[in-house]
């Protein structure tokens, strides 16, 4: 089913005049906070007469979120709502079966449209191209329709901004792994990097807790959650008991060269 | 000398009104294209009366050129020149020394300006906590006068945008590298990550291409320069023989699960 096209609504030209067709933008939100998206980010939101963003069924969803407010007033939305989150294992086969036909139905409404002239605005936290959804569709939108992407500040830059201490320095090298990651693979990307970034963190804390103190490094440890948000906070791993990781980023700062 | 702040102006403010204290903005510019950088960075930039930015003697510098045409007509500017870059080798002395009295002279200036009420824009590429310049006026700073900073878009999102293809995929392992690492250790980290991004490669590109090779990844490896810039250009590292990589980025994209 990937990459098939929805029928194109018929649309009959003026004489003379081919229709245009439209361009599908995966376009990077930022971090969080709505003057952290560039530029070119808040124009094509602005603008957008199509929007479409991810979200779990029977949430807001992050990314739309982030625009409130900033939507024309006859913007039409077209939620694309996950059949599966965590209710499946990721090593049944149901789950990307699930999601193969979810994504292919996506791609069929998104490509219908810009066929049929229309540009559309897929909204995406941090950075398209950075563990982004978005990067589903636009593997699957090659040869179907036009595609275009806005960078965005990523959801680490937001963290490790919140944190008010520089991330990497001079030679310093840098780690940047998922919390689903087994428990010895963790200890030892944990050990074996100057500066680390953890991401997708939730149920994961309390591996991730004992990783970090396994490769010896609790007290360089920093959770910071909702950067760039009305309710960001940042926490010492070490006292983050009670914490509820919701866009949770874990941080361990290089101390590289500096002169 | 770190940390020692010049003498403040005398300002007598009316009676009954105290003298506000201005803010040191790190603002960071993004990749390089003026619309990738924030609506919060393009706000700062264009009202700031006071603009400082690091280049090298004789350049125009890269940060200030993003902003080309986008400053006031009275905006004050205050380059800060690199008293040395390549000229004395990282492991002399003599170089810590030369930086760190560069930092304290950019430090007294930026602080006196502060105290005396006026906020300075520092102009940052990239964004200003991943291996910038700015982190060394940051931290500098702490306790002499108020400091903000705006987080930017990193070179590296400019740089696997540019390439077309996304980074990291579900639970990947991405790992930043510097190109002035020591050979050896450029082999095993590129061997073990699955996507990969070096930076600073400068003179450093023979020694980055048997790194990869001896990895086994050459086929997989691309590289970007000039991200973002009308210059930009993508190019297998196999075929980058003709390549001058000013503002070059080294890429391996992770094939992590997908449904």
């Amino acid at each position: 089913m990937i990459g098939v096209v929805a029928p194109v609504p018929t649309m009959v030209p003026p004489p003379g005049q081919a229709v245009v067709t439209g361009t599908i933008h995966g376009v990077g939100l930022g971090p969080g906070a709505c003057d952290l998206m560039s530029v070119r980010a808040d124009r094509l939101v602005r603008g957008a007469r199509h929007v479409a963003y991810f979200r779990k069924a029977g949430r807001p969803g992050q990314a739309r979120r982030i625009v409130e407010g900033m939507l024309r007033d006859d913007v039409i939305e077209y939620p694309m709502e996950y059949p599966v989150t965590t209710e499946i294992a990721l090593s049944d086969p149901r789950y990307n079966d699930r999601l193969s036909g979810f994504y292919a139905t996506c791609i069929d409404h998104l490509a219908a449209l810009a066929l049929g002239g229309e540009d559309v605005v897929v909204l995406c936290e941090g950075d398209p191209f950075f563990y982004g959804s978005f990067m589903h569709l636009y593997t699957r939108l090659q040869g179907v329709a036009p595609v275009a992407v806005v960078p965005g500040i990523t959801g680490m830059s937001g963290a490790w901004t919140a944190s008010g201490a520089p991330i990497t320095w001079g030679d310093d090298v840098l780690t940047v792994v998922m919390g689903t990651l087994p428990e010895a693979d963790l200890v030892r990307r944990i050990r074996d990097t100057d500066a680390l970034v953890v991401m997708k963190i939730g149920r994961h804390l309390a591996k991730l807790r004992r990783a970090v103190a396994a490769a010896g490094r609790e007290e360089a440890a920093w959770l910071v959650e909702y950067a760039a948000m009305a309710e960001q906070r940042v926490t010492r791993l070490c006292e983050a008991d009670a914490v509820t990781p919701y866009f949770a980023i874990l941080l361990i700062h290089g101390q590289g060269r500096r002169p």
